[in-house]
């Protein structure tokens, strides 16, 4: 009965989430949340300020959480981008232990809210805050999904496409793992001109390392420049959530729960209105799986010190 | 050929009016443009992580003004919103002398590009902002044209909205004069289910002056709580430009040059591709056209105090 | 929980209906129904055939109304082209009986699905059709809403803004009663340049009855030129339906229920989530008056004659 | 400065093109242009009777090729469906001597107009038309496109998508050679779940060459169900134009001359602001390989007969 996301976490992100949901009329009603109530107040306001010269409308709420009992979606995306600046913007870990004990509040307000929808994670370090999510709301493992690399995918086909002068979206491919250094770009499903870039890298002498390093360093890069990310994240999230409520059933790589790993991490899957309907099994090289087996031994790690 | 945006200043305002753009496809070509150039860089850089997950494209230029002559519209977005919070927030003026420097750098620099377009002014304070953008580069007076209060109308559209229960759409009306503190509510020209609203007041007991101080708070209460705005100023921005770009002769209330005043203020006018194609004049009450006298005095001074 | 919006009639106008939502991701699930199989397979068959080249995903099902239970609105546009085709273009009551028929075979089905959403009607003659459906279906009055004068609103914008040069959505005022030969443009709520277009008519030498037969013959020049119409009504009914899903409390003139004619016609209200949330009382003058009760009183006579 | 589109040809197809454009402000000037008079005059009126309901304004001219100069891209929807119709809806070269002698009128007006944008040509058999095109307007062969199989790839991916139950944007792959009964699914560039789609139907059972079919039979589904089709074509040949417009560089299967066969023909490239910017070299099977001689050869001896 009309859409309705919820947001929490009013940062750079979610607000930038907040924005791109208003100016584009994805949601009928959007529950908004944080903390710090004169922030959250402030961005409604501004987004009620946006709305005469909109043509959408949505319903904007404050702080309730009661509210998101019958929500789609729910959108994370708390975290304090100050512990990241001491990190110098290089280590999303800088941020877990303070990111769980958030969740570990929220988790229980979402749960005692009635809400039976999908929740799609972007706070970092996010493979292990989505498992946390998933443990603490109690919701089935395929309902609680992390934006994980959908965003790095996006990165490294950004760093693709610049060099060869293409569109991104004219760039096939993966990066897998963890959303953060253990990261790596899966070549062996990157295609571009309807061939395997490794083949075009040979004859072309493109150096893959270098665009793996410039797509992992993508967001560093962002951050330098600015002390946070936000319209790259915002935007997956937003069409990860897009994706859910038209239950489209699109493949896009992101953080889900793969049991071979027993953790959660970024592999592609069917997506839709169940969230996670299918998972994908990619022909990975041996190199490629021990880089997977290596981050997801890492997440597994980092979850199992803080879960 | 195309649309061609120029977006000067990318700090919270410039940045939102630039993501708007790249996130709905608006414009072709974005030409951006700060002098802090690696966040101009970190800005630039996250909209193409953004783009794999978008339906549109846009090409995205740095920091290069020769790139202008062509450019359909440049929104100056430029300001140092640290000025406005020694000021606590609430005296747009705090920015004055910086924005008039930084103004007189830039417009040379536009006028040089061979730029033939528009000009569409948010940087404040916007009347003087405007009149010096018009006075620096020669162009036109009708084709330099300031946000000036559609985004304080759209705050008193909010405010009544809130009041009544309903859209803000549906509420018809004008904030005058000076997009600062001497600005009003002209109530005789506002009205609600097909009303005078001054009616309405009477009949239901409704607090205009209650209403047209919210109206003209919603800056400050907005600042407050994050200590800057952005979203409803860069959504009148954007649709401004689109007003112009698509020809639309669309009524909008905007800074303009009104020859009787000898000022840019705001004041209605018809919008097209030749910016303000035609001036409205208001059937104002005395006390009204009292209040617009004062603050286009007030406007007066301070633009020959910086002209 | 995601939006659904039936469609019932796959004429010209339910398949545009159909493809603007489908265009535009309005929906997330759309049930399309006709008599006719072939047409409804085929148009389904087609948008689906757009898909790939669309940023949106629809799911769309046909011919099954047990899929309405749980929709936002149900759009009916069923009608005979026909019909109106034989009695040239400029009588909708040529599909009278038709439709009513068909309302009455269609309605129950409506009903038996257990669907407690909102109808917005825009099968003609369309006052007359919307009773019929609020009173076979038992729904409340307030959520059968048929789209009216919404489209010769429209119209008269269009006439009045092509005469002034300027934008349509400068144009303030409505066209009220039967969306048919009785109805009338209350010059008296129509606005241009913020003063009533009688003063401008007066000074400019405007022949207001010259734009009255102008917005009132458009179906008909458009019905000459192609024997059907349809991007016009199409348009004011997904936005009705847009209005209602996200409950954006907007004042629109579409057919309501007002008691005091003891029918349904076009009048402005308040709508949202709940339809008509509130009802528009208009300084009409004693000439318009009249007019409107002539038009109330035909449609009063033709519903007697078919309820 | 601004997007300009014109449009030739205003049936079914041409009108739904330029319903899809101005409903979603993809163009600030759209000039149509029909012989039918009074069914183009029809349908601008009903698109600007639906403009006061749109959040966009475009500018709608008719029937004049002066002002095609300056636009961006024109797009060719030309043809006459009753000779389709006879033909019993299965045959495009049922159009083609009518199509080839309206080419020929209307390529000298666009040449005499002075318009050296692109052109994406929809009228059928498009790779003979879209031939007949350059070679009237002498525009250079990678500025004159065909929408080709654009539309039967998307036709291909909505019946693999249906099968497996997935979105059809994630299904790869083309459809290759002539808009027509020589063309075939180039299976072996098909992948589903990140996988040849062969391997899979292999190990699943899939049938290929009935996917194979109810692509190629896709538009005679529809053909059957309506006596024409509209929206998957007209989404492929607006999607074409944004890329153009937006010089997005993106991989599309559209018709363009390939020199290897001496014939325009569908086969993937990057397409931008200059229409073909790179041609893909496909690694097809020597069946395929086989497939596309016997295509080209066709499409060249039909143009052969009529240029």
């Amino acid at each position: 009965m009309t859409r309705k996301i919820g947001v929490i976490g009013m940062g750079h992100v979610g607000s930038t989430v907040a924005h791109y949901i208003v100016a584009n009329g994805f949601a009928d009603d959007l529950v908004l949340i944080d903390k710090n109530e004169s922030k959250v107040k402030a961005d409604a306001l501004d987004f009620e300020d946006a709305m005469p010269n909109l043509p959408f409308h949505t319903n904007i709420f404050i702080n309730d959480y009661s509210l998101l009992k019958d929500a789609d979606v729910i959108i994370s995306a708390l975290g304090n981008i100050d512990l990241i600046k001491q990190a110098n913007g290089n280590d999303r870990f800088a941020e877990l232990s303070n990111n769980v004990k958030a969740v570990k509040e929220v988790a229980p307000k979402i749960k005692n809210s009635g809400f039976n929808g999908l929740i799609v994670a972007i706070t970092n370090p996010v493979d292990v805050i989505t498992s946390i999510y998933q443990q603490e709301t109690d919701l089935p493992k395929e309902h609680v999904i992390g934006t994980g690399t959908l965003l790095d995918s996006a990165r490294m086909k950004r760093a693709v496409a610049a060099k060869l002068d293409i569109d991104s979206r004219s760039v096939k491919g993966y990066n897998l793992g963890e959303h953060g250094n253990s990261q790596f770009t899966a070549w062996s499903t990157v295609e571009v001109f309807d061939e395997p870039i490794t083949k075009l890298a040979k004859e072309n002498g493109l150096d893959l390392a270098n665009l793996d390093k410039d797509a992992r360093d993508g967001g560093f890069t962002v951050f330098q420049g600015k002390f946070y990310t936000n319209y790259g994240v915002a935007t997956a999230a937003v069409k990860l959530a897009n994706v859910i409520m038209s239950d489209s059933k699109t493949e896009l790589v992101v953080s889900n729960y793969r049991k071979e790993y027993g953790v959660y991490l970024s592999y592609p899957a069917i997506v839709g209105r169940n969230g996670i309907e299918k998972q994908i099994n990619l022909d990975l090289t041996k190199e490629e799986l021990e880089k997977l087996q290596y981050s997801a031994d890492f997440i597994n790690q980092k979850f199992e010190e803080n879960k």
